[in-house]
């Protein structure tokens, strides 16, 4: 789907914080309903999740100490009735070694994060057959 | 160069597409020139691409299995007459490790992109002396 | 905080060139004072930062090689009165394994670079209490 573009936020997240909540409570504040989210800076004790296709779930890993947020990607869009928050991440060790999955939680240490709204026709998650909670597919 | 901005387009790829084809198959239909892509999902079988410096080519690295798009980031240009996507991805397996390297193929289990098109003066990839198909390059 | 939208600039950096320089003169010499960064690439000898909160310092890691470099993201505000990116990497060695942080330096073999500036009050990095360079954070 096409969007225009909306506003820009780039802001620093207190420490402390958890992140996936603070962006998805920091979407329905100003209201974004739309967008794409970026960040780097640095979490503690983040939990990540692997998909798995045939038991059609997350599994979900908990990594100790503090991790570089070497990038963060994702979307925002609506579930039920609120803004929510899709969202990757890589995490570098102290020995530079990077571990990844979908965000399930992460203490803010630093969060420098980028939000891009765009407006448009609603972006809805759905249940689909594959047990995700997905926007319809966008045929070519 | 500079450029002015387009059109955004946010949407999810059909499962069990081509990832890197659909982009180019996208762009091409949709007529984005020129442009960046980012996206997040899980991709079956993905193959890789390192870039050996000395031997002039890729080295290609098979990935078997599902793994996480952690991420996924990279451009869209003119090569020949049409729009090419160059593409680099970070993967995660199920214990969250992270692989990476240039998006040779992976087929899509789940894809949210993002592109956002630009528009002004052709972006062209040419033939360079290091055996890579680049855009020549900005001086400052 | 919120922003508005500036120039867009999609470019090749010469081969050679020191990455996190080059992002920052130009940024200087364009006079983007905000923005958004992001990359992919190839770099060679890369270092990068692991930042130990007990130590309140970076630890540098050395990579030795040439990279692909898989994402690269970051923003652009004041420091002082200049310019100044902050930026993270993903590096994917010859068997596609990841290792990233933040970027301290790398040359430059290949990196597509694209800077979205961004227009509105003047963002600044501080001294905080946890010795790090930083803007004021958002309480939402």
């Amino acid at each position: 789907m096409r969007f225009s573009r909306g506003r820009n936020f780039l802001f620093r997240v207190p420490e402390g914080e958890e992140l996936l909540s603070y962006i998805n409570e920091f979407a329905e504040r100003n209201n974004v309903l739309i967008g794409t989210a970026s960040a780097i800076g640095s979490l503690r004790n983040p939990k990540i999740g692997y998909f798995n296709e045939n038991a059609g779930k997350y599994r979900v890993i908990n990594l100790e100490g503090t991790y570089e947020l070497v990038s963060l990607s994702g979307n925002i869009s609506l579930k039920g009735d609120k803004p929510f928050a899709h969202i990757h991440v890589a995490l570098g060790d102290p020995e530079g070694r990077l571990y990844g999955g979908h965000l399930v939680e992460g203490e803010v240490f630093v969060a420098e994060v980028f939000i891009q709204e765009l407006l448009g026709e609603p972006l809805e998650r759905k249940k689909q057959d594959n047990r995700l909670v997905l926007w319809d597919a966008e045929k070519i």
